[in-house]
């Protein structure tokens, strides 16, 4: 996710769009990743109010800017990136794959740097940008999609490059380091069990074993060591120690009371 | 995008999904990204009808497999993704960031590696999955989106992950760059035993678990369910789980003898 500031310069561009459900669809990913500013360019004014009026209708899509050209909406802007497929076009701009427009963005965005704008355009359901409306954009970005289905829903597009553009770059060697992996399960439950506690769920499997005649006892060291290296593989919280421990305890006073 | 047949060994689950629309914007998104495998758990009949009747619905749609439960849906992976937002819950899953989620589960799917299957589940539009749901899964992954606006259109979630998943990961200066180690067994021992196989492992404890009278039946679901987590959580491999089976099999004989 962008800082607030950094997500308030970039503007979505919804040229022509048709589908109210689409309008909205694009509203709400804007603000599932933080984004504010929404432009309607040369609405259909009556799926337009129908969007507007919305039940649900975020925010920001009731507040959207409406400008009848594209010129208008893109003045203030010193980036502009078209989206689109390319299956029936060679535009003159630069093509830029996703990742990259993504990086493009944010660098223009970036809250160190002078306060530019960066206008991020969809076309219409029917037709994506005219080349009237590229004429306008620094450069197009592309969604690499499967040539027997390249053209993507709209509202699945805006979410799918907003995504992007929020999203912290894999890291290379330059980038501010490695984001923190995963909180995984080690760090939201804290309490792993120490080596000392999972010996003692060893030696009550082992006793269990033994109790079954599951191994010879030829064979019981390498089975002790089978079982540590794997008890450590699998890394059992505390919480689980405790239950399989109270079901093997309970397995033997069983065995036992039978013998 | 991924090459066909890897694609081929991911398959997205819908688990009672109830917008037609929203199915249909599943599937879409899986054609824009060359995936094939649909699978819907427990639909709602009329919706699900209206949905595959859709004008336009790729053919995908239409040879989606229909399953009741989730634990038929999920028998043949190896590994079970489960999506969400994390608002109310604190699952006891591992949680992965979308990017380390679809970093595994590439790995998972590689073309070189086994014919391991992939299962990425999505919960229905009211309430997500449930914690039922999540206890057949491996991890949890989250797409990191605005506290005001957590949650995610079905059809916008599907197609960002799925993007995510065919992405190829940006480089670094040092070619592919550290592979985030989250499930360490995953790499070394690519030998992950199914859905089916955990289930079947599940059954014998419990069965050891009432021959020792360990819980009251009434406890029994409870159990069930708690003991599925804590086998996907502890992700044992083949070779562990033909020692964990052979080992239980061994005191219910033993337990059976005695009786």
């Amino acid at each position: 996710m962008l800082a607030p500031d950094q997500a308030d310069r970039l503007e979505v561009l919804l040229v022509s769009p048709r589908n109210p459900l689409n309008i909205g669809a694009a509203a709400r990913a804007m603000a599932n990743f933080g984004f504010r500013h929404l432009t309607i360019v040369a609405p259909f004014a009556h799926n337009w109010m129908e969007a507007k009026s919305a039940v649900g209708a975020p925010d920001l899509l009731r507040e959207a800017r409406v400008c009848e050209t594209l010129a208008e909406a893109v003045a203030q802007c010193s980036l502009v990136i078209g989206t689109g497929s390319l299956d029936r076009r060679r535009p003159e701009q630069t093509i830029l794959p996703l990742s990259e427009a993504a990086n493009q963005i944010r660098q223009t965005i970036a809250p160190e740097g002078p306060a530019n704008r960066v206008a991020l355009l969809f076309g219409s359901e029917k037709h994506g940008l005219t080349t009237n409306d590229l004429s306008w954009c620094h450069a197009i970005t592309v969604i690499d999609t499967a040539s027997a289905q390249p053209s993507m829903n709209l509202g699945q597009a805006v979410a799918v490059c907003l995504y992007e553009i929020s999203r912290i770059p894999d890291s290379g060697n330059t980038g501010p380091g490695p984001e923190p992996a995963v909180f995984n399960s080690l760090e939201l439950f804290p309490d792993q069990p120490t080596s000392e506690q999972l010996d003692r769920l060893a030696e009550l499997i082992e006793e269990t074993m033994d109790s079954v005649n599951y191994a010879t006892r030829g064979m019981r060291s390498a089975n002790g060591e089978a079982l540590r290296v794997l008890l450590r593989r699998l890394m059992p919280q505390d919480a689980d120690l405790r239950r399989i421990m109270g079901l093997f305890r309970r397995i033997l006073w069983q065995l036992r009371k039978k013998q």
